[in-house]
């Protein structure tokens, strides 16, 4: 079977590129145009029963509102403010319409604690549970953030830590909307994505589509409480924002003491002109090491 | 098990309104503030192997182009044009590479055919497959068309002609989008939505939206070649425009002999005060019947 990623570079060379976008394939979101100062955003992430969470063990609610959160943090990765939601679901002939509506809780309490209406959706029958949410958006066009514009010499950040999701996390996570929107407001950011395949692979991400590589500094991974540093390296769901920035840039974000409205934002590296990802245990370390170790592999 | 419309009308219940909008659930697609002139809209369908088409009988590219139709269909239904398309799949493990490339082929094509570019999408894996698509696009908002405006008097029509979806029409059809966007131009239409679950249901869909029944001519039902009437009523998925307009817009309509653009246009009926169905041979007869006929069910 074909890895997800190498799936997605082939659809992506296969489909063209519509030369009035700002963004299509291969970010957290497409970038469109929308009016003189803004862009429209458009994300759609599917969760499946089996895949990224177990009917019998998660609540409702939680499905629900994960299946909504994942999308918030697409719009949150490119600097923008979610408006619009579409919920596309699978139903088993099985399933209940307590569940249902339990699920649906899930989604209206985030949807409205994130002034995101929900417009319209689908219902389909199928044999397993899935829902395919897809979230409009807006971002002003000077605070659009991309994958690709990280610079060799860049910090690189992330907010909160990294590793939880297996203890549940990943079901009851506060997508980074409020975050990223003041990141973007005071700050100027490089390059930034969302963590949801694992540090590991989403770090690589970042760094080939800006066409660089990284040193990372083990030491200053923010690891979540119980967790070992492989896990917070290889756990994916974490939905943290990583992102790159100048180095007095990034100066002026870790000179805050309440982070970002309370959120902390951790130093983990530096961009380098030299594709691959390097590791140090302390930045002023001389003795560089590479990790074998992988992301998660949602496919 | 809970029948599809009565479940859609409890989840449109439960979730609020949003005030900024022209419309929410409960039309082909979702309208909402874009500018000055025009208003955003956005619609989701997903299609399910075993339920909306058989893997082991269609052609890859068919599925594809279907997946992407019916969104398209959804978008014309409003009077409006296509923009751009997000594509969300389920794969299962044993898919083959082969299989997904010739499904983004017919995408592809029909795609490019209807200006529409494929801006994004997601991959998740799936015991069964699945493809839930969703179209962005944009209309006038002097033209845009909903289920609710049909008034009492006004002539009922159809375009093309109805129950050839199961000899393989359902895999091939071309959306209306530019007879939709000829009729909304043109003409004066009161409400309008595309025919998915058959002509029985989705009538009584328009009219109920509308708070009005209609009186329905079965010799005037264009029906499909090699097809029954009952056909034409029942099975789903034409995805030809059932829409209403005064009977001097629709004369207008009707007067018009390359139909629009080539495809027929038929008057089938008439809207009435009073709720519910009913039928007559020909519009001059007296006698009035029922038929307890009813339409596709998806679900």
């Amino acid at each position: 079977m074909i890895p997800e990623s190498l799936l997605i570079g082939k659809i992506r060379r296969f489909l063209p590129e519509d030369a009035g976008l700002k963004k299509g394939i291969g970010d957290d979101a497409a970038v469109l145009p929308l009016d003189k100062k803004h862009y429209l955003l458009l994300a759609v992430d599917t969760i499946v029963d089996g895949v990224d969470f177990r009917m019998a063990e998660a609540k409702p609610e939680h499905v629900g509102r994960k299946a909504l959160a994942i999308n918030l943090s697409d719009i949150a990765a490119m600097g923008g403010r979610p408006c619009y939601a579409l919920v596309a679901l699978g139903i088993p002939a099985d399933l209940s319409y307590f569940w249902i509506r339990r699920f649906y809780a899930g989604i209206k309490k985030l949807a409205k604690e994130f002034n995101t209406a929900v417009v319209g959706g689908d219902l389909s029958r199928s044999k397993e549970f899935f829902a395919s949410v897809t979230v409009a958006g807006e971002v002003e066009k000077n605070r659009v953030v991309l994958r690709d514009g990280a610079k060799a010499g860049d910090s690189i950040l992330v907010t909160g830590s990294l590793g939880g999701s297996l203890a549940g996390k990943h079901l009851t996570f506060t997508p980074r909307v409020r975050e990223a929107a003041c990141l973007v407001k005071y700050f100027k950011i490089s390059a930034m994505m969302d963590v949801s395949d694992g540090l590991m692979r989403d770090l690589d991400v970042l760094m080939k589509e800006s066409g660089k590589g990284a040193c990372v500094f083990t030491d200053s991974i923010p690891v979540s409480r119980a967790c070992t540093l492989k896990k917070a390296f290889c756990d994916g769901e974490d939905f943290e924002l990583l992102f790159t920035a100048s180095p007095a840039e990034a100066k002026k974000i870790l000179a805050r003491k309440e982070g970002l409205l309370g959120t902390p934002v951790q130093r983990i590296g530096m961009v380098t002109a030299k594709p691959g990802i390097y590791f140090k245990e302390k930045e002023t370390d001389t003795k560089v090491f590479k990790l074998s170790w992988k992301g998660y592999e949602h496919f």
